[in-house]
């Protein structure tokens, strides 16, 4: 390594020494220290050493990726970290290059994150630039890169970063935002049941809550669910914040460090994170057009190691897909998990948002099985700044998850149990209900006419009858690029690659015709935005992707018959 | 691996022979499977070939670790596999048997949970008769207690449990209770803050909040914590659920399964939860008068393994004992934790709960060093129902904390942030604090006065100069036996017991001292009950310890002359 290659190589060509030099790492794959990490230290050495002095432009992170045998997305996470920490500067279109004074401090400092999430369901938000330290700090910095752990550090949590940016602007039109818009919010009801509660009941409202939530709210729920066919005593229930804390609970609950834990291959991001954050390793079950496939689950659950604590579903209005698993799935689910001893998580979260009165009813998992976890929410429903949501348990596991729920944060908020309790006491949910399902029906039918006239032939998409989003088929087209292009021309999508974890998780039981199907898609959200944004939203992108085709089929013209 | 070894073998000579097919396990240190799981899946598959049949006897643990040169503890985690899945039985003193029905369900029927915890800080209440199912259910029963994960299992969240029911009945006095009596809420100013910010921001109010908490609420904190002396900007202050899950943050972002934590001997039970939950190992600092020792700090932090990724602090009014860390030892423990690269978290829940205005004022560790982890809550000094607390973070740390936040509950809800900021801005909490400090100091004075009066003479105590707790010395009395007696005396208390993990962690380098000292005491809640019923409790309290120490007297008595 005492050779240094050229400082800003402008030369792209394959040229073996120099490469070669660059390339000079190896990993140690039976090492505790992470891959990517391995790959970073590697460089810092090279760059401190002078082997790598500042200007350099280092390949591009595939070729690296080829010649270590690793994946790219390990290799992109090494050079994040040394961004992050000041040794390179990463310019699109342009690559990485090497600091002019590397390395600097790993403490307070660049070592900032630029950005922090927001809003629901991976929003982000470009943060103010993060403080400085008013003066030099003398004492050694503390080594955070090396006291995190893998939980924070896990590639689901950096992709959404990545992928999530808010719009720019209020012209930018929203389809990747899964909050009602303000106008669908029932404010004065909302505000109406709080003031009654706070006069009332006083000081009593503002105290801790019983860990597993109020009576008085999980009566109410229990008859709610009792009119969509789900038997369960108000004891079964267990009020969390939010159910995104109740998928957290139970993955807690079940998941000891290296089990294994099913979703379908393209998924809810958020239950990703946390399963990721649990320790689980997370397997993708291969589906057809009724759901996932249960001589698939059968093979997994058929290895005993590792052991598959749990099959997370979102068996109504998937998330990203908007579609449902088929009633005669839903039985053969029940009975494989019974059978397999393997248990159901049951998200419901768009519970009641049914666009298509006259489709045929759906009976929850929970209502064929007491033994499933069923989960829900009032975010998506009613108000997203509730913070309520809770799950059926299965009996003997209500005691357990309120223990562990009491751990880790005391209790939900009473106060907003209360309000939300006197909110469903008094009869508003059905009205709200008949309101916000009608909004979203006319926003669908807006959103699919518009696809309709705007977007390419080739896109394809199925018409939701329940819930809030919409899934594009996108063939080909790269979804990280359709997303970019779309930003451009001032809407925002979900892309594909944040529902599943694609090849991230190193697991050669995931078949490759899942992985592709994951990613190759968008999801389009129509609850955020008012019938004739939609309509401008689906023209935008229809114009973004019309360009991605032409720029795509000037290329292959090139390619075939010369410039 | 056709000989197989004897059943049950009794001769624990050791017979290479025999050992070596016991032994012959190969581990992959390059594989990605854990090495327990190579250990556990050898054993497994040596049990279902028949070469180690039912009722064998396994080598002890440390047999195996030395032969595979590889730690204790992964084997130690391998035969809890293998137990937690049937195929081993494991019994104190004898030894780890292969069963005979090897890998069957452990099955349903007892295993359902009788209790549910309930309240603030561990209190519980008995929960009626869990749901049983109306009718038999045919299908095969769901193995729950082998699906389980060890952190929902774990010994602190049991013990707690047992050891924190509350009142039986409105007469039973409560010295447990770590929240203010109901006639200390500020709920008419809280109503009309909540009022105001529904009314004046309407459905904005009740959108997702951004994951890093409301700026302006931030703004708010930044400008109280100006005041006590720690300088930050709202940019490092993180919005959490209550300081709870602040501290479970943290630890999911410092800990990987293994990594060591440290604690003083005694403290906030809460913490010792999380922790465990987190999959620390849990190590106690001895302490002097002023705090943990520093040379014992130094002694953890320079083993190598594991590795320690921080250590927990209260240093004002510490919970369970009311003292707080003198200023010099913070200024200590901030250059040890530098030099020797573990974070500091300081839990300062008790913030403004002085009750001697003239006690030196004692600096934040956060004001000594920006990069502590500083915790803190509105639940103690406001209103418990807020869930609103927050962590100033290390400036590099905020960053991955709010992803990390962002995907365990997707931020915490915004309306409660609205209100609490609109009550800081208006300036309520001077005021409040003014209030319940005042209330305070005179339940504090009222119980001391009454423990002078009551108690026996053996009894020692410490009169808090902050929050709302003081600390019983038991002598020889069992913590325990008291709180038992106590109960029958109407009055309720907390046991030492559940401020250390005692003998729960085997932990080597903990002192039999500190263990000790943790246990034999008694915490007192003066905040939740009046004056006068205070000191009737401690009335109550002191006849339940008369009556323990004069049956002991006269079983001594016996014991020396005879009955």
């Amino acid at each position: 390594m005492s050779l240094a290659p050229q400082p800003d190589q402008t030369d792209q060509s394959n040229q073996p020494t120099q490469t070669d030099q660059w390339f000079d790492l190896a990993l140690d794959l039976g090492a505790t220290t992470p891959l990517y990490r391995q790959i970073a230290d590697q460089l810092i050495a090279h760059i401190t050493s002078g082997a790598l002095p500042a200007g350099t432009r280092l390949p591009p992170t595939r070729l690296y990726a080829t010649r270590l045998q690793t994946h790219r997305n390990t290799v992109v996470r090494a050079f994040d970290e040394l961004a992050r920490h000041g040794w390179i500067a990463s310019h699109v279109g342009r690559g990485s290059f090497v600091r002019e004074a590397p390395g600097l401090p790993l403490g307070p400092g660049p070592d900032t994150d630029p950005f922090d999430p927001e809003g629901e369901d991976g929003e982000l938000r470009p943060e103010p630039e993060a403080p400085r330290r008013r003066a030099a700090d003398e004492r050694a910095a503390m080594p955070w890169s090396r006291l995190r752990s893998r939980a924070i550090e896990s590639e689901p949590l950096l992709r959404m970063q990545r992928l999530s940016a808010p719009p720019a602007d209020a012209d930018t039109i929203n389809l990747a935002r899964m909050q009602a818009s303000l106008d669908l919010m029932p404010h004065e009801d909302f505000r109406v049941c709080m003031d009654h509660v706070l006069r009332s009941l006083g000081p009593e409202a503002l105290s801790y809550a019983p860990s597993p939530g109020l009576e008085r709210l999980r009566v109410q729920i229990a008859n709610e669910l009792g009119r969509t066919g789900i038997a369960c005593s108000p004891d079964e229930i267990l009020i969390t914040s939010g159910s995104q804390q109740a998928l957290d609970l139970i993955a807690r609950g079940l998941v000891d460090p290296g089990d294994a834990f099913v979703t379908e291959g393209r998924t809810y991001s958020g239950a990703l994170n946390i399963l990721t954050i649990s320790g689980a390793e997370v397997l993708a079950v291969p589906g057809d057009a009724e759901g996932p496939e249960i001589g698939a689950l059968e093979a997994l659950s058929a290895r005993r190691i590792p052991v598959v604590k749990g099959v997370y579903l979102m068996p109504n209005s998937r998330n990203p897909t908007g579609t449902s698993i088929s009633a005669r799935r839903r039985v053969e689910l029940v009975a494989w998990s019974r059978e397999a001893s393997v248990p159901l998580i049951e998200d419901d979260y768009g519970a009641d948002l049914i666009l298509d009165p006259a489709a045929p009813p759906l009976p929850a998992l929970r209502a064929l099985d007491p033994e499933v976890f069923h989960v829900s929410t009032f975010s998506k429903k009613l108000i997203p700044a509730l913070r309520v949501g809770f799950i059926v348990c299965p009996p003997t596991m209500r005691g357990p998850l309120t223990r562990m729920k009491h751990a880790m944060d005391l209790g939900t908020s009473a106060v907003l149990q209360h309000a939300l309790a006197e909110f469903l006491e008094r009869g508003l949910m059905a009205p709200h209900i008949a309101k916000v399902t009608a909004a979203y029906r006319e926003r669908r039918d807006a959103l699919v006419g518009a696809l309709r006239a705007y977007l390419p032939d080739a896109i394809e998409y199925e018409v939701p009858s329940r819930g809030v989003v919409l899934w594009l088929s996108l063939g080909d087209l790269d979804p990280e690029v359709v997303y970019e292009a779309a930003r451009e021309h001032g809407v925002v999508v979900s892309p594909g690659s944040v529902y599943s974890l694609g090849a991230v998780t190193p697991n050669a039981s995931r078949s490759d015709a899942a992985k592709g199907a994951s990613a190759a898609g968008l999801r389009l959200a129509f609850c955020a935005e008012p019938p004739a944004r939609l309509v401008e939203g689906a023209r935008r992108l229809g114009k973004a992707m019309d360009k991605l085709l032409s720029r795509r089929y000037s290329a292959r013209r090139t390619e075939l018959f010369g410039a």
